[in-house]
């Protein structure tokens, strides 16, 4: 069920949106049904069989016959030559319209490039779906090794730099909201209590950027700095991951922030 | 109606797939009718009301009403603080599976990276479907000027050194069918014959990458080459497009080359 395998290194990941448990499709909408065969697909699952879709959708094989028939003439859904089913070119094509992802990290991506070129890690950026970061991009060299972050991964906010630097300028309730909730850990450096993300997400706000050392594996950095939108929101988080043990953290800061006025500035913002 | 107006810089757009002009949702499936409210948004229209939807969908307000609510529910549609309507972020992540877009967006990013790094000029990645190519990935440096290329724009195949060099590798059936057809011309170099086209796509063959001067601006040139599956066969195109004038098209070429192997290569080609 968990999206985020081969996310940031660590078998500890988030439970994603859980495929519908329910068996029947008697008692769902058309709406529902359709977009269940849609949700069947993850990054653990990026091709299934019709019998697959049924099963993971809770549809009968009637049923999804019928749907994944007319996602296919669409072309949201692909059918290969074995006759196992893809998500299709035209549902991405759409999905290339969704502000919040590649719209813009299509704006971004110069600005990722250059964050790239200038320091040589692992550059990332990311947006808040409620109590995760999502990452819209990454950037890393074909020789990059460690960190395996991949687009549409998710994570805690808690845990990642980006999403503490998201966190920080969001809505204060909406913050005390999360720090009341219980804190996922993941090493012996996550941020486990509520009081201490207070603290942190104070400092972020404080300094413009966030650091997270070591909360999502032993071995990783990540210093990240907030993104704004035209109205001075803070809309996405821009963020260089590194080895823990040879960041320089003086160094990566100015980067990182150039890089994320730079994205602001290209959005609209003005300081 | 045309999803092209910023694509490569001409306003000779081709047609896309037009919204449905049914006025009546009555007649048709819920599948479709679902589909229509998604195929309503493009790229000359992101943003649309619930009145906009309605009427491109062809679908009743009270239909349309309970449709994209279904749609904002699930996050495949995003309402914003005025009202109006978004392709949403988790559309975006489902699309990301798509292995003819993120996918193998994602796969050939660094050896696009590598191009750029080498020539410091417009480089794409795209692959066909039906008669057109679908630019899958542009890579420009933020002081880039000249072609604007955006992601998920279209193209005829003839007319752009992608599609030539998808044209040129694919079924000969399919070649030929293409070459029977009316070839829509932007320039006074666009090949508009079907036997120039046949002897185009032989020498691309030949060479082993294609070249299209002037086809679709009169100033841009492009050098493609074709890039292979893991059984060998064509599955996308990387290009690079440099102003006419001053293309060093055997400069260019062992780069685009290159590259392009390396894409195959990655994908799991053998040569």
């Amino acid at each position: 069920m968990s999206m985020t395998a081969d996310a940031v290194p660590t078998s500890a990941s988030p439970a994603r949106t859980p495929v519908s448990p329910s068996p029947s499709g008697a008692a769902r909408s058309a709406p529902d049904r359709l977009l269940a065969v849609l949700a069947a697909f993850d990054h653990a699952h990026p091709a299934l069989s019709l019998t697959d879709i049924s099963r993971r959708a809770g549809l009968t094989l009637t049923t999804a016959h019928r749907l994944v028939g007319a996602l296919t003439e669409w072309g949201a859904l692909e059918r290969d030559a074995s006759g196992v089913y893809h998500v299709g070119l035209r549902l991405w094509e759409v999905a290339a319209l969704a502000p919040r992802g590649l719209a813009l990290r299509q704006i971004a991506l110069p600005y990722l490039e250059d964050l790239y070129e200038a320091t040589h890690e692992n550059v990332q950026l990311a947006v808040r779906d409620g109590d995760e970061v999502v990452y819209i991009e990454w950037l890393s060299g074909r020789s990059a090794v460690g960190v395996h972050i991949r687009v549409g991964a998710r994570w805690p906010l808690h845990a990642t730099g980006v999403g503490l630097a998201l966190l920080a300028h969001a809505e204060p309730e909406s913050q005390e909201a999360y720090c009341e909730t219980p804190l996922a850990v993941f090493t012996p450096y996550t941020i486990g209590e509520g009081a201490r993300l207070r603290r942190v997400l104070a400092e972020v706000r404080r300094t413009g950027v966030a650091v997270s050392a070591r909360q999502v594996t032993d071995d990783a950095l990540s210093v990240a700095a907030p993104v704004r939108g035209q109205d001075g929101s803070v809309v996405a988080a821009v963020s260089v991951v590194v080895p823990q043990l040879s960041a320089q953290v003086p160094v990566l800061t100015p980067a990182v922030r150039v890089a994320a006025r730079g994205i602001s500035r290209a959005l609209g913002w003005q300081p």
